[in-house]
């Protein structure tokens, strides 16, 4: 059989979908894009975070850069249409605050594994995880306000994540900050050597993993419902979710498991 | 006069009670159970706390723990009962919620004494009290995901007492962390050689019962009122304290010993 | 002519307020009171904070202490009033809480510049400002507990910088921490030499100050917004200001400078 006359170019997708046992690995997958968020991104983002099968979710990334946000010269092209860009970047900014907000919703815990600069949205993304795992390497910012577009997306994880006075200097100045800042701030759980990176953040996962996933599911959901809610109703909400979570399979099997000192084996396989 | 025939057992209490002027000292006493919280001790604890007469309290704990939490071996057992243990652990865990609430409520300054292991519970604990100081041999964990149970309870002060990531990471790994990890989240303010441990924690809690009880009182209590309420009002609430707390006995007695000179002499004796 | 017979007094006044190109430096000028804050004080600072023309301000002082909170032999003697102080305490703290909010409210970045102790509402002062830069001899507390005056109205910034341990152990102790204590628990920002304190404020401010000044302002407003809504809620307010900065001649001019690496030229000259 001949070769096909015309090549038909392999469309390389823009984010890599793995999944390592229980574990799920998001990488986006725009090297030479400085990972620049495209909507295709975005979607193929969220729907990975959507789709079941996984205990925990991990965020990375290929090439230079982590994440360097949105891209602004596509951003400042659609300042000419009619409406000066209103509706595209409506429909921008309400696609990348779902694609966050699936990150928070999403029932199991979702590590940002950080090898190099997030700025703007590539920030936004670390912040917006549960966890943060950091290389030496890595660099964070968020630039906006540099450019004239302040980094208000951002903020909502960030001003969440970190003490307001650092929230409050990373957004006006719109400086870089380096990996062992970002770990003083509470932006990142740990910085390791870049070359341990993966290896330490997989290992997180796995470890994160061998618990029931149903029961990290109730207790992520739970504390995301108590967090902003007055101590006394915290605490009745709190109190539900525990009788619920002992009520459950995995709560049954886990507590058994204590008792008679032995392995628990979880309900999802 | 003989001997009874029958020896009456001596009850050890579970939970011991001291006075030491101004100070009271809840330690909790079930050294060989490892500190597990029985409804008893939470029973003795929020009764301790209720009850007049200190200007400060201090929880602390005998034996190799601080505190493991409660009992999973009896909470096992209650999965055998009609309702699948409904009914016993809504129980437990509200009256283990309101004596944590109990802690905020206080009119007094609470400072956590933390000698050695405080997980899942226990932790919460160290977590509610206003103020905590550790050993060096102190450790902390939220270890209820690795048995099937979440920790969504000692979420609820422990998300309010340290920053995101570092919360999610103890409660979704489990890990327990040592003393200097705790001082520099934010769950503890300080640690000590364990020598110095009860020295030190008694230093500090006689140092804050040098001032006024009513005083303490109104400003814990306004500031739990105005942190999660937006700034203005926040600010209202607070200046109204603020004229109310001038115009308590000891808010004159203060600043007329402050123009004067000379040391004031609260009105609680 | 003649010397007029009776000298008029050169009026010092209380508050200088300077303009360095686009940054107002805002100077509390009663160094031999250690700036405690009078009523004209308070509103020459709010009236500086309201007034346009400045893209970042600078809050510092002159003198010994950077400030000493309120003047409290004053208040003193106002328990001698018929009311008991009740009027005058409230219109005390009903002004400071006004300007306090100002800095809040301020559409700039206001940072204080902390060379020496901050105390009570000094303190508040610094924990109210968007940034805060000390001086390796700066030292900070909420000192009124100690009086007989809790600081309520400073633990409303103050609870909203710093984890909420070391929160409690300022207000609950009174006890003063150096600058070094103040950076770590996030009161603070950088700490300099006290030589460099200034330089290194206003190197900052005028770094600041190259953004756009209505770019910084929807910024910073949206913060605000956001901070307590639900998380959903938050992105909602906060994809809305993007579209709103995006649309600003600054935002436009933002991006078009980006897309053809030109400097930008923000639109307030």
């Amino acid at each position: 059989m001949n070769a096909p006359l015309r090549e038909t170019p392999v469309e390389t997708p823009q984010v890599l979908i793995e999944d390592a046992g229980r574990v799920r690995r998001i990488v986006l997958n725009r090297p030479a894009q400085r990972n620049l968020l495209t909507p295709e991104m975005m979607t193929a983002v969220k729907d990975a975070l959507d789709a079941p099968g996984a205990r925990v979710i991990v965020i990375a990334s290929d090439g230079p850069a982590f994440c360097a946000g949105h891209d602004m010269k596509a951003m400042a092209s659609h300042h000419a249409d009619a409406d000066g860009g209103r509706a595209y970047f409506t429909a921008l900014f309400n696609q990348c605050s779902d694609m966050m907000l699936a990150i928070a919703n999403a029932p199991q815990p979702v590590i940002a594994e950080v090898h190099s600069v997030a700025v703007a949205a590539g920030c936004q993304l670390v912040a917006a995880c549960d966890l943060a795992v950091a290389a030496d390497t890595a660099k964070f910012g968020t630039t906006g306000v540099t450019f004239g577009l302040y980094c208000s997306t951002p903020a909502v994880p960030l001003v969440r994540a970190v003490p307001d006075k650092h929230a409050a200097e990373l957004l006006m100045t719109g400086d870089i900050i380096d990996a062992a800042r970002a770990e003083r701030i509470g932006l990142v759980n740990r910085v390791v050597p870049a070359a341990e990176l993966t290896e330490t953040t997989m290992a997180l996962a796995h470890h994160i993993a061998t618990k029931s996933a149903a029961v990290l599911s109730i207790g992520k959901r739970t504390a995301h419902q108590q967090q902003s809610l007055p101590l006394a109703d915290a605490y009745a909400v709190a109190a539900d979710a525990m009788v619920e979570n002992l009520l459950l399979a995995d709560g049954r099997e886990g507590l058994d498991a204590f008792a008679k000192k032995r392995h628990a084996d979880w309900q999802d396989k």
